[in-house]
């Protein structure tokens, strides 16, 4: 059995989200499976010393029009939300917290949630929300909203960050392919031939 | 007959060699020509904060990494030079010296002169080597060394600069096509689109 797909996202991230809308079926053309790790760019910034795109000179005006016809050349919808960036403890428990038993749901639930924010213009760090979200995607509702307030899956996400900064992991998405880092959403095409070709 | 492609660049980005190898064929499967434009991050990255990517936490690692896996999935030839980065005047102010008289001359010496520093390891900032290396590619060497201290050209160079940061150009390679601005050698599948569709 092949290893999974390391994919880390950031709940807040129009990247991470394009790449939530591609990356099951780019790894299902190659028989792997995605292992879903949500992290916290917030955290992790303070390490590197990052700032979030939309908040960097002459490159916030860019990345802004970029996120949408980045999106629109993937055939993905997009909005634009009005609440930008979200902080993204809220989305991150609630996956961190069904994944361990059942990862299939725990990457609907992502890819709903990141919907919600990125189409629907909802806001996922309000608990409610979030919650509401994930029991319309196929999970206990009342488990979601308790999972945001549970120390331990506040622990768990806290560990899942520490290990996205000791592998590396700097930005969203990133992905991580039998040891091998991709960093972005346009890095899927080389992704795909590594899949293909076992590295190149 | 179609404006040309904007083709923004330093000289010692190593995404803007991978771009300088790709840029011209892309242009013409679309009829259009390239507009070589040589620029200097370091003045623009005084306006945007901006920092050498190398030198960035975790990204320089995985971006030295990055450069050589990109090189090798578009089938360029890649070598990190040694000096690592260098002030890009020099051959900036030889290829805007042949630009207005001549300016498919003027690419091929930037390709060369590109090749020379990403493949030979030379260092393209010294005026007698880069003189050298566009006297091979068809320049008068003489010339093109006389360029590098010629305050016309050397204020040719900064209106350049000054032109690329009014034009909202914060990187390397950053293209513009008819009024769109493009940033990234990963952004050449858009670029290709755009030209292919009239936008998208």
């Amino acid at each position: 059995m092949p290893t999974p797909i390391d994919f880390w996202f950031d709940f807040s991230s129009p990247y991470g989200y394009l790449a939530s809308e591609l990356v099951d079926p780019l790894a299902a053309r190659h028989g792997r499976e995605v292992h879903w790790r949500p992290l916290l760019l917030g955290v992790i910034f303070k390490e590197t010393g990052g700032a979030p795109l939309t908040e960097v000179p002459m490159k916030g005006a860019y990345s802004k029009h970029d996120f949408a016809r980045s999106a629109r050349f993937h055939g993905v919808p997009f909005r634009m939300p009005s609440r930008f960036p979200i902080p993204a403890q809220t989305p991150s428990r609630i996956v961190l917290s069904l994944r361990a038993r059942d990862p299939a749901l725990a990457a609907r639930v992502a890819k709903a949630l990141y919907r919600a924010y990125f189409v629907d213009d909802r806001d996922i760090s309000d608990p409610a929300v979030a919650a509401e979200v994930a029991g319309a995607a196929g999970a206990d509702a009342a488990a979601a909203r308790a999972a945001v307030d549970d120390p331990a899956v506040k622990e768990a996400l806290k560990g899942e960050v520490a290990q996205a900064i000791a592998a590396g992991v700097f930005g969203s998405p990133f992905f991580v392919v039998d040891g091998e880092p991709f960093w972005g959403v346009d890095r899927l095409p080389q992704v795909e031939r590594w899949l293909a070709a076992g590295g190149f």
